[in-house]
């Protein structure tokens, strides 16, 4: 499990005054960034310098609690599978104690200039195996 | 069913050149109001006048293929089922004859100043329900 | 003189609940990329295949009133200079009567891949001479 | 001054793959919230408990240089003016060694519900100053 926390800014609330909900999505994106400076390059080496991407091919969200400007949003990120090709992930968003969502995701290793998918490069894997949620 | 078009703009790619998955979901939202200019005062009037709003509570979304810059995104909009204070809508992203994108999401009626639930009001009801998915 | 219109979206105010003032610029690249429709192959034409962006090196802005969610912004963009490699674009926004927003910008034709400055196209010298504001 | 310092994310390019200009707008005003940590309460506090907000009346912007994908950009943020309802600000972008934006701004100190100018807060006004360019 990974944490990535940072305030709620001005411009990502909605009219309503609450976190835009395609906001908590870009939020994920964020966290797995960062997730990613784990490997040499980061994931910008990874897009620009070895042309792999993570594009996201399933998605399923709930959303139970709002957050607002000036939250401190806490993610936890961790790895749910690790296929040949592709990653699940999820997504854990808390404002103190409560849980505000959760989000899964499906990602799969691409070749950005064939579009194709690709095994998981290896040191990819091995950050994300390590990162497994406990089984039982 | 409705239909909202439009292209793809310049800022809503990512570094790998595709639409950046959480602008699909902003578009679903567009598209949503744009469904609800049926309704007086429309989507604005709804959250200003009415302090009404439709958060977002359940998201599944699938990714097959990819929009581009310039691209000229086609959105199908269809009710899946509509609740005592919810609504199930569907989103279908076309580019071309390809579908590139589909999208439910389960949004409530949601008095903005109290954070609760409520009975979705007859208009919008009365809007949903015209575009209620046909039944086999 | 070119109109672009449309309505203020949900996400496009901020926690004050008036428009972002980034987003302003933002619709101004909206009525930019809508005015080189007017190109063969539009702005994502000139973007993709022709490799020539039109990067903003100048910018000078005065906001005097707000836009809130769903009110329609009208966007006048008109040509202030046609330079060799550069154009001066003008942008003035309205809500009914009101101006809300006035905004000049330097753009300079470039070519992408060696991100160098390059002689305006003659079919975009044509489409911005086409527009000039009326000289006294 | 006040520095902060943040890579550019994924999806703040645009699809000729540098940072998107009104994306440097928005990273202004996370500076400007960064700066505002020094009050009681922060930026968020004083929206949504003082309902004063600091919106930008006067906007000039020169672009030198630009951003990418991953690149750390360095914003070092002054105060150039402290009036009785105002400040200007100044913003200097740099990726390492080269200055690639300088941006200044003119924000109102404002009366969010009366939309009317109020004297800068004491509080604000002390950490303004406290920031002015040294003169000479």
């Amino acid at each position: 499990m990974k944490v990535f926390e940072r305030r709620i800014r001005f411009q990502e609330v909605d009219a309503a005054g609450l976190l835009f909900f395609p906001n908590f999505l870009a939020m994920c994106h964020e966290a797995m960034e960062d997730f990613c400076s784990g490997l040499s390059g980061g994931y910008a080496g990874l897009i620009q310098q070895r042309r792999l991407g993570l594009p996201c091919v399933r998605l399923a969200s709930r959303f139970d609690a709002p957050l607002r400007h000036g939250d401190l949003a806490r993610v936890e990120l961790s790895v749910g599978q690790v296929g040949t090709a592709s990653l699940t992930l999820r997504y854990k968003f808390f404002r103190e104690a409560i849980l505000c969502a959760e989000i899964e995701q499906v990602v799969v290793s691409t070749d950005l200039d064939e579009l194709r998918s690709r095994p998981l490069p290896s040191d990819l894997r091995a950050l994300a195996t390590g990162h497994l949620e406990a089984s039982a």
